[in-house]
């Protein structure tokens, strides 16, 4: 193989400045507003494809609405490399989350398009549709698509806050949710996948690191438990008649963050309705979400199975009866041996963090790893804030970030 | 003093049957539909007044919306007995809260009005207005008015459910809110007040007791528990960099519960709302109710401030910060020692409970006992099921309750 000449590198400031354009054109005084399917989301794609166009590129939708934009490579047989993330936010969502991956994968092309030389394979950068699902509740819908897992009748129901189909809502924008599976043969021809994300957790500020590369993304297994006890006055009923269904839910809540600690997981009892619910009387009835997270299938397992007993003994403890059900599951994804590796690399070149790092949120990436090697870089998180206008990162870190991201570009792109 | 003739007793079955009448008349398929200053209300309120006016009395209102029916005595100058309670009920009710001793009351007067001689005082029945508090939150409205408790420009700001002022439902039903504390002087020449209840609560199922005499209403602290941490990512937070909120609360609670059985009291919290509330995120805030209740003052107290360094303690252990606010405060009534001895006596001659029982529900009783003697009865409660459709005693128990009400009410009229 011939030495190919010095890789072009990413330029970090253009890269910046790139997002605070898009947070200038695509936020408010709460944060980014950029839901998909929505104004503001279009707006801010109309901002990639003019700088795409400043490359000489021109972006097309595949059948999920997810955007792609290619740079030929020297080697047209070659396996092309594909970067990437969303532009979509939440409602009063931060600056970073996803922009800064399709921002930075921009960057790769750009760089390649002010080379000497072409790519040594072509260079693919991919905007998914609806990678925050918080519009209809879903999840990774353009990644999902592209990797196959997609299955629209499940979805077919789904309406926003304001009652509108999800059906009506894509037609809207262009996208037939029926034909939205047929995104998956973009993935052919296509070598790996590529993603720069913030962590959107607190442990690389913790650490001192600036970046770290991404092991894969944690498992997850989400229930909702139903505890059903007996609504009863607060006044007239003795402590020892009580079947109080919120006690039950509060003990097993607690049990919950002793299991997750002790499995070196998260775990996570964030939702919790009471019936009544009212001062004045014992809560007849608790439904309490459980969200159980690890970056390994069998830990996980465990952890699912002693919460289930653990909300068994809770109730029983209180005479409730337990019931509930499976809310969602996913297996955990490890990313790409090797890819993990160049990214760990690159990480530690730069000064981030020697070891890779495991993911408790899901991204495109862990979808696209289910059908090629995959692998991400992580960029640390002012106080670990995320969905949430205070979202930031300092520009060391994201200088330091972009350039390990660069490197695991010029290695991926070479191998 | 001339020895009295035999007094009539009140006529159980004839009580039970009006019962059955109004539950007939003002009941639906979700249980007893009498909200206070409703349609289903006037109508109770109806059936009420036509059978007071087979017995020749004719009742009047006062400035609260209570109704006052009034059957002379012999000695204008002794001061009446007053009996009664409310026909007002939550929405979805039962058939007994209230009513019973609206009915009881007025099968007092029936039985009266049928001897051959007047009572030796003047027998007044009372049907208080809104105890329930059910529509805009504030209850014992009516008796609180009389009892000089009420101060209308606390009040002056409540809205129902579909957003009516209160000053406007009561203007419809004749009542300025402004004037409802000249209801007051109605208790001029009153010398006690009986009221019979049922417990609403399962001691005296449990004990296989019919009835049983009310030693007094229980102290009632409610106050709002406020847990500040941190909102964060269900995944990407470790358990050891958590602030949660919700766990926060939960260790309270199981502590309040602790606090309460310790002390031989009550106490729940029933009321929980979490922020962001969701199943993939960790709560930051906690809001939590705190009901707690003693028939005496002092463990009260102890209480209180165990349960607010128990939620302090809480809020330390997850480093969240506590605020909150007291929402509801009354001291512990007791009733006359000598109407509770003249209760207690009735009770176990009809072979209820041998101990007066102390009641953890606020009744108008309550307000009365502030201003002059008063003592109550309660009735068994089957399951000890109170503010549903479900609520129920049976004919035995509601027999042998209303003869023990006759026995006190004969027993305070000879007086």
């Amino acid at each position: 193989m011939i030495e190919s000449p010095s890789p072009p590198a990413i330029d970090a400031p253009a890269v910046i400045a790139d997002l605070r354009e898009l947070e200038a054109i695509t936020s408010g005084s709460e944060g980014a507003e950029r839901l998909c399917w929505s104004g503001g989301w279009r707006a801010a794609r109309e901002l990639l494809v003019a700088k795409l166009a400043e490359l000489g590129l021109e972006p097309d939708r595949d059948e999920a609405g997810n955007l792609w934009a290619r740079l030929e490579g020297a080697d047209r047989g070659a396996k092309a490399l594909l970067v990437g993330s969303h532009l979509d936010s939440v409602p009063g969502g931060g600056w970073l989350d996803g922009a800064l991956g399709v921002m930075a994968g921009l960057g790769a092309l750009r760089a390649w398009a002010g080379a000497r030389s072409k790519p040594p394979r072509d260079l693919v950068l991919v905007d998914f549709a609806d990678e925050e699902g918080a519009r209809f509740g879903r999840s990774l819908f353009g990644s999902s698509a592209v990797a196959g897992t997609l299955d629209p009748p499940e979805l077919s129901e789904l309406r926003d806050g304001e009652g509108e189909l999800i059906d009506e809502v894509l037609s809207a924008n262009g996208v037939e949710l029926a034909h939205a599976p047929e995104a998956a043969s973009r993935l052919e021809g296509a070598g790996a996948y590529l993603e720069l994300h913030i962590e959107q957790g607190p442990v690389l500020e913790a650490e001192g690191a600036s970046c770290a590369a991404v092991s894969g993304c944690a498992g997850v297994e989400r229930h909702l438990l139903r505890f059903r006890g007996q609504a009863a006055h607060a006044g007239t009923t003795p402590m020892n008649a009580r079947r109080d269904a919120a006690l039950a839910a509060a003990g097993c809540a607690l049990e919950v963050e002793r299991i997750a600690t002790r499995h070196g997981g998260v775990g996570t009892t964030g939702g919790l309705r009471l019936l009544p619910g009212i001062a004045t009387a014992v809560a007849g009835e608790a439904e309490l979400t459980l969200d159980l997270r690890h970056p390994e299938a069998e830990p996980l397992a465990d952890m699912l199975s002693e919460a289930l007993a653990a909300a068994a003994d809770a109730a029983d403890a209180r005479r409730c009866v337990l019931g509930g059900a499976p809310l969602f599951r996913i297996d955990p994804i490890p990313f790409d041996e090797g890819l993990v590796e160049s990214a760990r690399e690159a990480c530690a070149d730069v000064g981030g963090r020697a070891l890779p790092l495991a993911s408790g949120a899901l991204h495109d990436a862990a979808e696209l790893a289910r059908r090629i090697p995959a692998a991400m870089i992580f960029c640390a998180s002012r106080g670990g804030i995320s969905h949430a206008r205070e979202e930031d990162s300092t520009e060391e870190d994201l200088s330091a970030a972009i350039d390990a991201f660069s490197r695991l570009v010029a290695s991926a792109i070479a191998a």
